[in-house]
């Protein structure tokens, strides 16, 4: 059997018994390294597991696929998967391959940030397309993001934004010389993030030619809109910060803190619990922006829960 | 320490480690018994457990929720839910309820079908709005889901349907007589589901007037859209279903089988790899109208993986 396992948010706690029991009866167990991170380290794994791990590179799942099913017909072989394992096509591509084998896979789900960015008290029902959003060099801006967020806000939908992850970069010259030296794993902080949606929105907003264009298209004004920042949710340092996209960009990378983040835009049709829950986690408390905005921009009225 | 942990999918193996060792350690556990179900009964999760469980009812959620938090500043309670808990705003209440008394609590996220879809082959990136169904009845055949399903549509993006649920319900005559007499559970199935689609469908076509108007604003023709019933995700008996809404819609009850379904409606952003994938699972395989739709209608052209 072929397992394809989740390992939810944080730690090695996280699996499920379930996957926990694969683990245990597998001859090989891979652990897939490149699309997300647990909160602990492989040593930590592989003596919770009692089996050693092998990792899984980015190279190794496209490149050798093959190599990693081996004898899963015959024996029991784990992959294992940051969050839940299904969200990324890598993983698909990997069972249709079992498919084409006819090796019998089982996939067992775990917590995933896309669902357990419930914790901001935002509802689930009410998010749109998540957008991911990349770490932007000198010379390359890419926005396309942009235009789903916009599809987003359009509906007044809440948007969840992953943030970029490298690992296993090579700089340019050691590519160039085909050194296969890896530069250390670097996490997009919401610093980055809030600073990176700024710039792109400025550009935007600086193509919009007239003033019934802007009151049209202008949906990002930094000022108006509802934000928040979710960091290392799921584990014991979980920390969530609400406020308007000019208050959280004029924060620190350190009032963030360690990776991993993602982000949350929050739409229009925002209602009361939610305001209310969101607001728990507000820059400046009953004072922030979150509250004003809440109710003059996003029309939601306080109630007492 | 007040816990919310989510139970995951299918059975009681799909508790975390973590969440095993909070229950383990609870003074009293409730199981929340009106959002969702398991597939395993009370007893078995006690048996697992070695723990007595309190059913939460909605009432006593809602009414009671002082009573579920009793003790929680000095002992440790544990609330149960299926799937991943902070899916509902039932649950967050709860949560701000705490948090007002200063009680601490800590969240236990698990799978829920809304990453476990991945199972489908479609990316969870490429989703739009979730939309719940609920049972039509004679004189009530709310259609306001359609709308949030349309504006989907136009942008292109797949849409969850979660399919309804009834536990604990009263028969008008025992609810007059104030008798505390309650129905079986029905859980909606996707034959159902099916044929309430097609007739807020058609309603809405027939509202149309003129031919641009359909060629605009007929976003949902059955013998063009695609779509995928889900059933038992994460269970051993789990199964999917790839085809037209027209081709789903004249499946019987049995060929969906056993609850929980639920169904997505794919979007016209379809690639060729979640294509592919959820082929997998076409009604009438490699001659199902899956494959022609998905090329005439969604233009995706076939690769081999």
């Amino acid at each position: 059997m072929f397992y394809v396992i989740g390992l939810g948010l944080s730690d090695e706690k996280d699996i499920t018994v379930k996957g926990l029991e694969a683990v245990k009866k597998s001859e090989r167990v891979y652990l897939e390294s490149y699309t997300s991170i647990l909160m602990v380290d492989k040593e930590k794994l592989e003596a919770f597991y009692e089996k050693p791990i092998i990792i899984a590179t980015r190279e190794l799942v496209e490149l050798e696929a093959d190599e990693i099913l081996k004898d899963s017909d015959k024996v029991d072989i784990s992959f294992l998967v940051v969050g839940d394992p299904l969200g990324a096509t890598t993983h698909t591509d990997l069972l249709l391959r079992a498919h084409s084998k006819k090796i019998p896979t089982q996939t067992i789900h775990n917590a995933s940030i896309m669902t357990a960015l419930g914790s901001t008290g935002l509802q689930l029902y009410n998010f749109g397309q998540t957008l991911s959003l990349v770490f932007y060099t000198e010379n390359w801006k890419p926005s396309s993001w942009f235009d789903k967020l916009k599809e987003n806000l359009k509906l007044g939908v809440h948007t969840l934004i992953l943030l970029d992850i490298k690992v296993r970069e090579q700089s340019e010259e050691n590519m160039a010389r085909g050194r296969l030296i890896y530069e250390p794993p670097r996490f997009m902080n919401p610093q980055q993030a809030f600073s990176q949606i700024l710039y792109t929105e400025s550009e935007r907003r600086s193509e919009l030619n007239s003033e019934e264009e802007i009151e049209k298209e202008d949906l990002l004004p930094p000022s108006k809109t509802l934000a928040i920042s979710l960091s290392r949710i799921g584990t014991p340092s979980q920390n969530l910060i609400s406020g308007t996209l000019e208050e959280l960009s004029n924060l620190s990378k350190e009032e963030f803190g360690d990776p991993l983040h993602s982000l949350v835009i929050v739409g229009k049709r925002l209602h009361a619990l939610e305001f209310e829950f969101a607001g728990k986690f507000a820059i400046g408390g009953e004072n922030g922006d979150w509250w004003k905005v809440g109710k003059e921009v996003y029309g939601v009225e306080r109630e007492t829960f």
